[in-house]
């Protein structure tokens, strides 16, 4: 659908555990942060979702598949591809790549909902719209 | 094959996020906690295993699903039960709970590697006997 | 004032870095989790003064001194003893211990802050009561 | 002595808490990034001072002041400064600014460490030299 977004990062200690490795968890924020960033492209800002919309993208369901470690200082790529709009969900296909090599692979659903009431929310029209462009 | 593992929890400020509730990888590392405290109930130290037997356990796999979010200052209970193991990995089944309320479960497969190559490496036999008791 | 609190814990992967040890900002959020506790010991719900009375406590000063490392796997000790009370504000002395070693201690300051005004609030009389118990 | 050195960056969900506001400990984070990036760009790559020289920089001690909270998705800029380089000491000064508003700054003394025997390292003169450009 959207052409996949791409973000470059480096590696810190502070994205790194004592395997000498960046840690699990952290490929995780890696990708949200590449989400959050095609959303801002496509004219979503988040913040303005939550306080005057009302409605949170949360996390519903992760598969995620870890092929090659990054290490300290190392120049990463992570893309962000949405490629499923429903109703009240978007699916994400995302990649941490160093150069030619992937490293972790994940597909990431999220449901919109009601921030009030903690509860799913349809998609707004021009939300899909952005997304679709 | 063990017997799940219960970890009690709190939520801090920084285990949330601006939504109001955990941040959704935050739950993957609370259930690094509940392995590693399997792992030492059943005599495996992992600093140990790293430094002198040269092995670490990488993750290889992950699938979350996320049914319902925790909040600031909730106790909550992770569990850690070992449902198979291979020649080189550990599959683990993992759940984050509010009293009787299940809010997130995971399945996480790891890897055991040499960590001098960084490759696959043979499960110990004491190690798994370790983790059949 | 009051007395020291103490809270153990175990330094999981999650908080050490690729150089083998804690990472500095996690003994942070390390001394979060002793004050959260000390607060909760003292009948003092966060999560409660932040939604039913809009308070929070933001963090206002932190000096911080790092004696000795925290390594995977080890058990250490937080302490957290409140050493000044202000009409706005809160001292805690904070102490990172391994057994008998101090690893890292440090003076933090809140500041009792309106979260919808995002400015300063006058300590409420019961909570400096539950402090001073 | 040396220029300040700016990095950009952007707040996520992964950096805020249930507060609405930036966790107190990111700063830090933000802040070894500003470090790591101002070394690189002295072509001082932190990875291989500590797996060829065996050198590490450990975070002695940290004093910071909070002035203003930094909100979801806002665009950051992070700095660090040189201040003063001792014989096995570097003195950071670094502040977290909004635009023209100031809202986090922190001195940060980093001490060189032997990694092999944990003990402090004199600083080689090509790091000085470095530095000093």
């Amino acid at each position: 659908m959207t052409q996949a977004f791409k973000l470059p990062l480096r590696v810190y200690y502070q994205d790194t555990d004592a395997g000498g490795v960046v840690f699990h968890a952290q490929y995780l924020a890696f990708m949200e942060r590449a989400r959050t960033e095609l959303l801002n492209a496509a004219g979503l800002d988040l913040a303005c979702m939550a306080s005057r919309r009302r409605v949170l993208f949360m996390v519903h369901e992760i598969s995620v598949r870890y092929h090659l470690p990054a290490r300290l200082n190392e120049l990463l790529s992570v893309s962000a591809e949405v490629v499923k709009i429903g109703r009240a969900s978007l699916v994400f296909r995302q990649r941490v790549e160093r150069g030619a090599e992937l490293l972790v692979e994940a597909d990431v659903t999220l449901a919109l909902v009601d921030s009030d009431r903690m509860k799913p929310a349809r998609m707004p029209a021009e939300l899909e719209q952005a997304l679709l462009k």
